[in-house]
């Protein structure tokens, strides 16, 4: 709980933003799994900023320093501990930030609970913890693909304009531009889509897959929305349209005609794609004067300072990506236990 | 994990829907509750058939049988064992589904996962098992209760059509007929509205508030979407439209202007009306013959047998209330935890 | 936690000794095991009183009514609720505990902890608890033996005397006549031998195996220590008595030509035969009549009610290996993801 | 569970000896403590080596890296992430025992867990890993000092000879040097003595106060035996030599006139002073030439390399008294959730 995700595999994180590191543990890892520490690099690369030019431009090395739980390149089973340093950190740019709550921000909760906070470029409620999510879902990814479980998602939509659009890009880069200037922010919704799981992973009751997918998606920040398959729009169809007829497929192995299920039914995954969206709100770092309050319940305004992304959804792609293999990978191993 | 939900507050549940008996304990209720139950009672015949003209009509007695922990009409602290035994099932109405697979239900996953089934209306799958769920939110309401935290849900949607509509009754029951004599069925969404939850609430990173009911609510057999606030319709604002400027409050006290964050900020909450919906899909029970595969992977043909609601919907409002009752009660007391 | 013990074989368990039942529920039973039920019954009318001279003549029926779980005979997969009703109290018996605290019973303790109690022969803390313990062992055991673990105990010192002594049954008769006579209690100790359990169970750092019989052991009422081998003797050997040196058998597997380690190096089995001692105090249950205090600190004096038994650690022997056996089938199924 | 202890209040551990760094995640510790560094520092170097004569002579830096949830001087609430270098480590001297089995030691039993092991130095079960126990611990204690709770641990047996013989320091150092020549080790016992801890802490039937410190203790390497107060001697005693009789003190509290039960009544505190006793075996790490065998079951002969205690019993006395801390910690944050 708290800081932890996973049963069997599980990651317990720690960092603030403008802490001397990120970091965490990943316990659970099987043994005996090859590790490509250049793919783990890799993975965790795709959700650094300035990488498109979509999202912002400042440069993150986020260099991965594993501690341990790896020996001659394949997994010992013991757990495997991580930090990423934080770097060029501008700790003082917040000092406005100190007594006083950004709207929509954490700031104002986080001092409800705890009864202070690290100021600090977010601390602890920044979306940089998230680099502790892709170090360990890319472990995990490596252990999946042994397995042939393939997990890949992409941006569906920006700024509610739909990808399939033949004038997508040109109208998103546009939509973007304009809220540039006008110091503002858009969301978006991110399709994953996950191949190659066997059927049986999933418990039947309150361990359901898709229930484990939703906690694991909704706890990125910003997520605002999780659907299985059409989703919402279960709501408007009648129960004939969205039933999945079973078949026997040329190898004599049972199927399923339609995926409507999206994968996992009743909990359980039944061996066809997995498939969900999640909706990201957009971001509330707005790049113009913000009034607000500050502790005492003065009013006061803030001003925008440094660069900020215009739309976070695309660096939410490899998130969206770990957390199902964190999830993927302790429901594998979880199934063991399911027969003598 | 499996059959457990919640960390301090928790219920392990079990029961198969032709097997003796439903049941659970839950562990975790804090001492000096005192207990109603009668109310208990009441909050669990919310979620039976025959209730309403839109749900089927089969009467389900579910008399709660409270084993422990409630001592002089107030809880110990120690564990609440209980009981609501199966009456009137028909087992032998489900000799035909014992080798076969309905489409879109969970015979085919269990059998990948344990390698059997209790096929009897659908086993340890069957809806039925809500019946723990509801106890357990039972009690967790009454604690709630005391600290001024009340919970409500509605269906929001049904077939498509929304509530808000004047002719919502009309339209709905003709869809609900014409679905009955196609032997269809439909879906809907339902929305639950917070009140008086103190901010502070939740964790900050994996167990954010949201997440949990994400998780809570996904488990809900035929749920398939779940949205915070708006949801999904987030994708489409740009940030300056969904951010909730800070004012102070007459008494002092710091509050927000609007609530599109629906109560909950970087995972905590805010103090503010926590809102969500749930959306479920027509259940896969069909009044009409079903063309599917034995276990052999034949082809066989499935005949329609009892009463089956045409929409459950209406029936999953308590089960709503009841899941978002032991995510609460369970934050409240873990949250007792946050400060020195 | 709190009436939960084991990761993925877990039981949590309900019931005060003079409410209406006791029970629980055993989640993560891997499916396919056949279970037959006499063999449970059989299990844990073992820990009734009256089957010896030595323990009081109380009759308790105890009979386990299993809910769900099982099918046909065989375990589901799905979770196994229970219960064993109680029978024949006479709570009048206990009203004059009401008020006060029975010296080194757990009276005050709950008091503390909750601000009330069941004060109805101990409540949550009466021995009656370990019934659950029981059931749940009963069944854990038969997967166990389905791979050829076994688990056996037996009193090997009560009263101070030793088992192996010639006398040993005389001297321990007159011993417990003694004490009778005197309304006074005798205490004693456990052996606990577990053969078939194969290299590698339990986790290397927290979860070692001997760790985990320790809490489990320590969990047991009135368990004052818990040794590995020869235990607290450990402290006056030289590390070159008590090395194990390995050695190849017959069959070129790899063993010890000792067995110091009673089973367990470095917290994980190591194929041998695992042994430890478990030591029972006294009870506090005299027979004679007992000064103490109520809730107000005024002095008061108990009188002796009921029959009670001298010596309980012959109920304890299911006990132990019920919690045994817990501990293993856990074992067994976590150390199934240990390696890829 | 596998490297996590704790239920609120946990610590997650990672690291080999000879890998990068020890290190781990502290998480629920509660906002708002005010942390000394320099006492973290302190009280891990309390359990390094070449601090007594008795102990080896090896250098070890062990300086803690505080990588989050402290930010001017006061807990955040949020995860503590930290790191100890591995410092001077000479991997090469470990080369003979990568295909041989160390007698005694977990060589064995990490192959037959995880098919592999990193053989330098004992890899993850070095008692090197217990740094990361005593820095949790470290920050456990300065919480639990704030609510008047101490913990003190000393040797009070070692090699057989207990503390209060007149002649115990020259009788042990003789036996230590004697042992040394030989090339032998000695094993011994540490009493922990706990103050200052409120009635009212630890679980009723399974996370027994008493339970849960049997669990830590018997994490410790080379534990081999748990008792609380008297522990295995409560074998020999009757009843009414045991019994605890409740008294009112002069404030009017009530109190006990002796405290056989050493403070823990039903597995809960009940204000008196807790105290328990863990025996250490002698460890295996014999100075002399070994016969065993090799990972193909062929005979070998280990020759001893490098320096190694003969008595390691004094370096757990800080090991036992953090774990007593964060057993501790953990059930104080878990008592305030016992009543409504």
């Amino acid at each position: 709980m708290k800081n932890r995700i996973g049963n069997i595999f599980s990651l317990t994180s720690f960092g603030e933003s403008h802490g001397p590191a990120m970091g965490g543990v990943i316990d659970g890892m099987p043994a005996g799994v090859p590790i490509n520490l250049d793919d783990i690099q890799f993975f965790v690369n795709r959700r650094r900023p300035g990488l498109s030019s979509v999202t912002s431009a400042r440069a993150e090395a986020d260099r991965v320093h594993v501690l341990s739980g790896v020996f001659e390149g394949v997994t010992l089973g013991t757990p495997i501990g991580f930090v990423v340093y934080n770097e060029g950190q501008h700790s003082s740019d917040y000092d406005a930030l100190k007594d006083c709550y950004r709207p929509s921000h954490a700031d104002f909760t986080y001092e409800a609970k705890f009864g202070r906070r690290d100021h600090r470029g977010g601390g602890r409620a920044s979306a940089r913890e998230t680099v502790s999510r892709v170090v360990a879902g890319a472990f995990a990814m490596q252990a999946l693909n042994r397995m042939g479980i393939t997990i890949r998602s992409k941006v569906i939509e920006a700024a509610g304009l739909p990808e399939p659009s033949p004038y997508y890009m040109e109208e998103l880069t546009e939509t973007i531009e304009d809220a540039r200037r006008k110091g503002d922010t858009i969301g978006g919704r991110i399709r994953c889509i996950i191949h190659g799981v066997p059927a049986g992973l999933g418990e039947p009751v309150f361990d359901k897959l898709s229930a484990q997918l939703a906690y694991a998606m909704m706890s990125i920040p910003a997520a605002k929305a999780f659907e299985m398959g059409i989703g919402r729009d279960f709501a408007r169809k009648m129960g004939s349209q969205v039933i999945d007829q079973f078949a026997t497929a040329d190898d004599g192995s049972i199927t399923t005609l339609t995926n409507h299920s999206a994968g996992i039914q009743g909990g359980i995954s039944n061996g066809q794609e997995i498939n969900f969206t999640v909706t990201f709100k957009p971001v509330a770092t707005l790049m113009r004067p913000l009034p607000t309050v500050d502790r005492q319940g003065n009013p006061v305004t803030l001003q925008p300072t440094g660069r900020h992304d215009v739309c976070v959804v695309p660096r939410a792609v490899p998130i969206v990506e770990a957390m199902a293999a964190i999830v993927l990978l302790d429901n594998v191993l979880m199934n063991r236990a399911s027969q003598i």
